[in-house]
């Protein structure tokens, strides 16, 4: 087998690495009054390939040949495991519906190229022979942006890039890195960091997520704030198409009319498929500081961190959870295991009692991360300016204990939604992106879109937020939520409190999403968001660039597979 | 008429506006050295209309009554000197044709617009009827992208929008206001500094060009280092299509797609017309300082302004002349009008001299101007540690008094162009953008293909450069070319020195152009910028979203006039 890491088969990230909940004393009280479901130990270690009722592959054997002659016997795969890996990302229905043994379309083959050569003759192959090309990073969309359709009758291939992985060269000049495609992030941070440069571009899928990735799915990272979203760092590419291959060199601006690079940004695969990347990189920063604070109430912090971005403070990032999100991120901290971590703990209680002695609700209360980076000067004296502002604002200042905290547990959230799910919760994610003075009445309205649904399906439901970039002109709002499903309805069950919430963006003058990208699962949306004429003119993008549908199709618009047809068949179904 | 401002029917900018310099005596003597004329009084203070021997419209009468159904007779113009305003942008080769009575194929009828509801009953009119739309905002191309094809034989419409001049509304708490897009520059920051705002977007083009076609030709201001390119400055827009509006919603990020909006900015009409803007505003600045420096050569003076962007150090601006730029920049400085002035220009003179005794060669020098903005503390802690990498790479720093001057003649550059060809001089700008290790080769060549140009032609040609805008990853380079021409031979004299710039600028690692855009002029070079296969890209969207080429086609790809055009026709004509 070719040598590539994936994730699980059957949900997110490592074998063997899970949630904790039992170290976590607060854990199990707080799932219990937010969903209304009472914890039971973890029983799923793994579950065995055995149990997977896996459709077969259909490649001819005709195709096998030619693929097998293009990518040697090798790198063309189909066996089951591996296309059980590639028929879906890990939103949170594909993880159901592989637990579920409810298997769509699979690929048919899974391919492995080694270079830009092998790339542009499948993709030659591909519109000779008719087949649907579906590029695969690392595989962590939950926008549903890797599935066949489900009604596909052609061939369906899946391009892994995963051996395409190395940072190529590095203009230490201009601050400008080559990086493949298929390259993970820690692979790419260990290749930059090993020269004292970093990209700076970290995803909550980091651990497990590609730069061609971020690239096609327009990525934004954690500390976006300072590094810039995936566009802002990608100066140059290349694109394979099957008449040849678009090549953007590294530029740092310019009038070429229309943006190709901003049309392959976001393309999910339907424009080609991207091998090669020019970026932006940056120096190692000599200090680096995250800093929590405690605002009162969702409304003051939301305030003051527009300030900070008023004041053009330079911040790595500027986070701050809401009420909901604070009680919830105070509940996984694990329980005291030294005298250190106990006397934190003991102050921690110390501190809450006495704001709630000065007057605080510490139900409202909100905590808030910001990260510094540069030099050690410029650090303190923005730390300075930003206390100022925080507490302007109400808010005291923590310090950099829970900042600690913060940065180790940042890429863990995703194995609490499979954890979750085991408990019979489903757990997920939606985001938006607004003006400022929209974030309140979108922060609203998704609350009381997730509230209707969740009265509608008789569940106890919770939702919480944070808000994770901000800009000059707005920022974006990250959502969880979480309620008890019934297996046999999990379909409609999370289609309505998606769709509801979704709604609820776009209607507050939000969009769909911020950085999770489209796929078929944001689709449904579109027209309400770059408006029907806008849809047409990407129509006629797709259609001109791609005539045969040969890749990736049904993603970004013309899905098939939406959640909105789920709620259309219940009706009819219920009708 | 309708009440929009327009600039001279002949040349650059205001009626009774004029380079003047007779008041700089050490004016005529760089000219004479730099290109061999000497200067005559200037002759021409306007041309008479009377002079100009105008195609007829070919507008239909059907036509024209049903373009006045739409917007009334005052605003369906025919009249000649309305046409000719219209027939094409600033371009050197614009004025030469003009003045020469050398127009190609006019618009037939200009029409003005009231709202988006006649634009886009005009934009449905053109599809139905096969009519040629050419959106004019300023009309201060210099790409050529106003001109109708020569052999166009529909009826040509150049749509002004000069009446759609507002500030629509302004979202105090998210930085965003919304602008019609034929707003012009001056009119716009007067009605935004009204409330305490800027758009801070200010090109060499600003007094007369317009939002909307800032963003149709992907402009860029002398302050984009800390206002960003139009393209960060764009939230959303309204492009009026046939089929319906597209409106993109003001979104501080979004992860929908390819995106529609850097798609429409720099698409010189080819989409539709953008008639209003969503735009990020900044407050005014409490602190404005411009400092000067005197590096000792350009190598220097590059790296500390890399430096300086490597340090993080957030200037408006921060750009550098080469040493013919520097020299003839000193050149253009009026002579002494009072004592205060007279004494500056003593002080300067003995710099100079004290800087030759300390070593320095003062043909070599290169002036750099860095401009602060912000709190009053942060102004002053930048300009230390700019003034300290100065030093460090063997500059001296000269203080405020130039950067006053350079920031009171920034918008008479123009100018300077119409009275040269007056002089029987081509003076011309050509820019591009590369990464920073790729400068000092950019530039090098382009001095070489300008001064191959010259000897090919026998002429005494001038080349002088500087860096305009920079960014973490490279910089913008700017060039102005001075050559006397013949009035015979001017097409080729100026395709042969244009073409080898341009080439010069793709070979050697540059872009076809920063902010100037691709319109006619710089369209032969797309398929070497952004690789054949992204012309191919490019050549589906434009067919599918305008398939009876009715949006200004022939530009940004497929334009029948080039300069490689004329090049061939000489050769021919030689052959």
């Amino acid at each position: 087998m070719p040598n590539v890491k994936h994730m699980k088969w059957w949900g997110w990230g490592e074998e063997g690495v899970f949630f904790n909940w039992q170290n976590k004393p607060a854990f199990a009280p707080i799932v219990r009054r937010a969903v209304g479901v009472d914890l039971r130990p973890r029983e799923v270690d793994t579950v065995d390939f055995a149990t997977a009722r896996v459709p077969e592959s259909r490649l001819p054997d005709d195709l096998r040949s030619e693929l097998m002659a293009i990518l040697g016997a090798e790198h063309t795969v189909t066996d089951d495991h591996d296309r059980v890996v590639h028929w879906a990302g890990k939103a949170v229905m594909d993880i159901v519906k592989t637990l579920q043994n409810r298997f769509e379309r699979l690929p048919d083959v899974v391919v492995y190229p080694a270079d830009e050569q092998q790339v542009a003759a499948v993709t030659r192959l591909a519109v000779e022979r008719d087949l649907v090309l579906i590029p695969f990073g690392g595989g962590t969309s939950i926008s549903r942006s890797l599935q066949p359709r489900p009604e596909e009758t052609r061939t369906v291939v899946s391009v892994d890039l995963g051996r395409m992985n190395k940072v190529l060269e590095i203009d230490e000049t201009s601050c400008i890195a080559r990086i493949q495609a298929g390259t993970l992030g820690p692979d790419m941070e260990e290749q930059l960091n090993a020269r004292g440069w970093t990209l700076g571009h970290f995803p909550d899928s980091f651990t497990h997520s590609t730069v061609g990735g971020w690239a096609a799915t327009r990525s934004s990272g954690m500390q976006s704030d300072k590094y810039g979203d995936i566009a802002d760092i990608i100066l140059g590419m290349d694109v394979v198409r099957p008449g040849g291959t678009v090549r953007l060199r590294p530029l740092p601006s310019t009038s070429t009319g229309p943006s190709l690079r901003e049309m392959f940004i976001g393309s999910e695969g339907r424009l080609g498929i991207i091998t090669e990347l020019w970026v932006q990189v940056h120096r190692i920063a000599p200090e680096r500081q995250v800093i929590a604070y405690m605002f009162p109430t969702w409304e003051q912090g939301l305030t003051g961190i527009r300030q900070i971005k008023e004041a053009e403070i330079p911040t790595t990032f500027a986070r701050i959870s809401d009420a909901g999100e604070t009680e919830f991120s105070l509940a996984t901290q694990k329980a005291p295991t030294s005298r250190k971590s106990e006397i934190a703990a003991k102050g921690q209680e110390a501190l809450w009692a006495f704001m709630r002695k000065r007057g605080w609700d510490t139900q409202a209360m909100c905590i808030a991360y910001v990260c510094f980076e540069g030099a050690k000067a410029d650090v303190a004296r923005h730390r300075k300016v930003v206390a100022g502002i925080a507490k302007s604002n109400g808010a005291i200042v923590l310090g950099s204990g829970p900042g600690a905290l913060y940065d180790q547990k940042k890429f863990d959230t995703p194995y609490l939604r499979d954890f979750l799910l085991e408990q019979q919760i489903i757990g997920d994610v939606s985001e938006t992106a607004a003006p400022w003075s929209r974030l309140i009445p979108v922060h609203k309205a998704a609350y009381q879109a997730a509230q209707s649904a969740f009265d509608e399906l008789g569940v106890k439901g919770w939702i919480m937020s944070h808000m994770s970039h901000s800009y000059h002109t707005g920022a974006c709002l990250y959502f969880t939520f979480a309620f008890p499903f019934t297996d046999e309805n999990v379909d409609y069950e999370y289609a309505l409190v998606k769709t509801r919430i979704q709604q609820a963006f776009i209607d507050a003058g939000g969009t769909l999403s911020h950085h999770h990208g489209v796929g078929a699962e944001h689709s449904p949306w579109m027209d309400q968001d770059v408006s029907e004429e806008g849809v047409e003119v990407l129509h006629g993008l797709f259609r001109s660039a791609d005539p045969g549908e040969n890749f990736n199709p049904g993603k970004v618009i013309d899905s098939p597979d939406t959640q909105t047809r789920v709620l259309e068949q219940h009706r009819q179904q219920q009708g």
